[in-house]
């Protein structure tokens, strides 16, 4: 039986804010870098050792790692930073507030947008400014590969053939692993590992910064889960997330 | 022709105690903090940037390389940490005193340990708590691979192979590199590098956290290096690490 950590970034600039970010590189709040030193102390307290880390190659997953290896004196062990890991991306939302865009197009179409399974938001435009085949950071990318927007299903398909390639072979060796990844990214994975329906993802939350522990069996499926610490702080977070896409 | 980055990690807590470090895995200063800091300022305001990072499994090294980064926004660029990199190991040296052993042995031996190409520090027990073999880092290496000591040639053997098998074809593969490591993992590769003479190796001395540039022909073979910054600022460090061995 193998034990993993799955864990999304703090809480970031734009969450506070309450703008759709995507691919965009936004940074920690000062809430989500308290958010992601807890979460280190926290997986120290409880005992937990990892041998490698897996994160996106978004600066607030990669920060929320690096202070949570600082917390555990974990800093030497190997990170793979992956874009596969990334955030579904947002499309022609990124950068919009949340509430606004609930205003604009009603409560039910962001859901759809923010929690559907294949309904992807509107498209960016290649000329557009945020455009990822810009950024060098993408630069091994096929065009084909390159979003201009993703819906969750799109974002399970370039997430699990990482998870299954890359992060699985090294659970059956026996490393002791955490992801560090993001809201979407994450339940993807879930999506994938508990084999979600397309209906009940769309009311699966995942918290900033809080571990969330899966213990897999031999093939790499799912026993249970549960998300460490204080269970009432847990799902007021959960409650949290799920309420931003909200008019008001 | 390219270009490399090699860069010592900012002053740590036994740099400014005076204390003879190796392989503890010490903390940066407050002034190590400040210095490489500025040192990612300074290779992003001269126009600096890599893809590829190397570094040592131990945190002082991390933390300088994490800190460029963060101030290069390139948090996102792969980083391989080995620890083939690591400093010497100063064997029954390490959390003594400089000045303190340079009283009890003299100055010149000190030196000789310091700075002497094949004379290693007095060894460690493989019973004493300062053995490497203990700590997980390490777990993956031989007892032969495990230094009770080391010489500087001791530690250009062990850091030349991961130089030529695993740096310099990604240098040939025309990626941009940086390398944050240590004193003396630095000055085994530049007696390496640089074919410098047993008696010349001696005088070296590399500064903290002064990004030290080496242009290098299509053999990876050097033809000039110097470092960035403030040339006068440059010698005053290298002469300040040149004196940390006197007996007052």
């Amino acid at each position: 039986m193998y034990k993993i950590v799955l864990l999304r970034h703090g809480e970031s600039v734009w969450n506070k804010e309450n703008r759709f970010t995507g691919w965009t590189d936004v940074e920690l709040s000062a809430k989500g870098l308290e958010e992601a030193t807890q979460a280190g102390q926290l997986l120290k307290k409880e005992g937990f050792i990892f041998d490698i880390a897996y994160t996106s190659v978004l600066k607030r997953a990669i920060r929320t790692l690096w202070i949570t290896l600082d917390q555990m004196d974990l800093m030497w062990i190997p990170v793979y930073r992956n874009w596969r890991l990334n955030e579904r991306h947002y499309g022609a939302l990124q950068g919009l507030n949340k509430t606004e865009v609930a205003q604009q197009h009603g409560e039910e179409m962001v859901k759809v947008w923010r929690r559907s399974y294949d309904v992807p938001p509107p498209a960016l435009e290649k000329t557009d400014a945020r455009y990822a085949g810009n950024d060098p950071r993408y630069h091994s990318l096929s065009e084909a590969e390159l979003p201009l927007t993703e819906s969750l299903k799109e974002t399970v398909s370039r997430f699990v053939p990482y998870w299954e390639e890359t992060i699985v072979p090294n659970i059956k060796a026996g490393k002791k692993i955490i992801i560090v990844a993001h809201g979407n990214s994450i339940r993807s994975l879930i999506k994938y590992l508990d084999n979600v329906s397309e209906t009940d993802i769309v009311g699966l939350n995942i918290p900033t910064a809080i571990p969330l522990v899966y213990e897999l069996d031999e093939n790499c499926k799912p026993i249970k889960h549960y998300y460490l610490g204080d269970q009432a702080a847990v799902e007021a977070a959960v409650n949290s997330v799920a309420n931003q896409g909200q008019a008001k």
